[in-house]
C-alpha cells in the first residue's frame, strides 16, 4: 500500500475529527474537495475561519451572534416576559424552527453532570438569576434535553426559582426520552412547547 | 424564526455542498466547528487549502501526487510490465488497500458516457496508448467500475488494445454489479484482482 500524499492524509485526518465522520467518509469528502474548483475550496476554508472569528456569545443570553446582542435579544417584537432556558446555542436554532416560541432564551452552555464534574458554577445559572432580578420576567420555560442530565438541570433550576413569583414550566414530555433536542422534529418540539406543564 | 448569523449560515451552506451531507448534518458539523478551538478550525481550513495547492495529477498516470511523479510511478519495486486502468484517483487508493497489486496504474479521469457527452477524447485514453508504445508493458488490467459506463469503457479499451501483443484483462466479477469501487471491501477487491479474466 502506497503512502497517501501528506496533504491529503492531513485533510482526511482533520475531517475525521468531525462528529459522525469515520475515516472512510472523510476520505470521500477529501477527494470531493480535491475535485472541487479552487474557488469552492477557498469558500469552504474561509467560511470555517470566518465563523470562528465573527461568532461569539450574546452578552445577555449566550446565544450565538456576530454582534453584542443576538438577533433574539435585539428583536423588540419578542416577549420579554418569557425566558426559555436551553443547554446549547444549537437548541435555540432548533426551537426557532418551530415558529411557535416568541420569548427570549437563556443558554446554559451545558447541563449538570456530577459524573463529569459539571456543577451549577460551570453553567450560566447565575447569569439567569441576574436576568430575573428586575421582575420583568413572568415565566421561565425549562427546555433542557429530556436526558438524565437535562432533567437534573431542570429540577435544580425549578428549585432555585421556587418562591420568586415567577412561573416555572418544563417543556412537555412530547419529546422522546433519551434523545437530544437537535434531533427532534419540529412538530414534536412545537407540541412539547405548547403542552408545557408547571413544575 | 430568527435569521442565522450570516457567517454560520454561509458555513452551513458550504458544508452542505459536500456529497452525502444535508443541511441538518451540515448544521451539526458547523456547530461542532464553532465549539472547536481556534487552532482546530484553522488546521481544518489550512488542510483544505493545502490539498488544493499541493496536490496535482502525476504526469505519467494521473494519480494524485505532490511531486511530478506519484508514489507508485516513482517506486522502482513496482512491476512496470503491468498497468491497471481505473476511473479515478480514489480507485487507486482503494486498490492499494488490498496490498495485492504490485504494478502501475493509469487514471482515466472518468468513464465513457454517451448520455453525459463523455467520449474517449475526454478521458486520458491517448495517454494510455502512448505508455504502451515502447513495448515494455505486457498486460493491461481494466479496473473501471462494474457499472454500465465502466463496462462500456472497458469494452472500448479492450477493442482498441486488441492486436497489440499486450494481454488485456478485466477484474473478475467478484465486485458487486452496480456498485462504486470505493465502496467495495478490500477482500472482495483483492479476489476480483486475482480472478481477473482475459478479454
Amino acid at each position: 500500500m502506497i503512502p497517501l500524499s501528506p496533504s491529503l492524509d492531513r485533510l482526511i485526518t482533520e475531517i475525521a475529527k468531525l462528529p459522525g465522520l469515520g475515516r472512510k467518509s472523510a476520505a470521500r469528502l477529501a477527494l470531493f474537495i480535491l475535485r472541487q474548483s479552487e474557488d469552492d475550496a477557498r469558500r469552504l476554508a474561509d467560511a470555517i475561519l470566518d465563523v470562528k472569528q465573527r461568532i461569539h456569545l450574546c452578552s445577555v443570553c449566550a446565544n450565538l451572534t456576530e454582534d453584542d446582542l443576538c438577533s433574539v435579544c435585539s428583536d423588540h417584537k419578542r416577549d420579554r416576559g418569557l425566558i426559555c432556558v436551553v443547554e446549547t446555542p444549537g437548541d435555540v436554532l432548533t426551537l426557532e424552527k418551530t415558529n411557535v416560541y416568541r420569548g427570549l432564551y437563556h443558554v446554559l452552555g451545558g447541563a449538570l453532570s456530577p459524573l463529569d464534574g459539571i456543577s451549577p458554577q460551570d453553567l450560566r445559572t447565575s447569569e439567569l438569576f441576574d436576568r430575573l432580578k428586575d421582575g420583568s420576567v413572568r415565566e421561565v420555560i425549562l427546555a433542557t434535553n429530556p436526558t438524565p442530565e437535562g432533567d437534573v438541570t431542570a429540577l435544580f433550576l425549578a428549585r432555585e426559582l421556587n418562591g420568586r413569583k415567577i412561573a416555572v414550566s418544563r417543556i412537555a414530555r412530547g419529546v422522546p426520552i433519551g434523545a437530544e433536542l437537535e434531533n427532534v422534529d419540529e412538530v414534536t418540539l412545537a407540541r412539547a412547547l405548547e403542552g408545557r406543564t408547571s413544575v
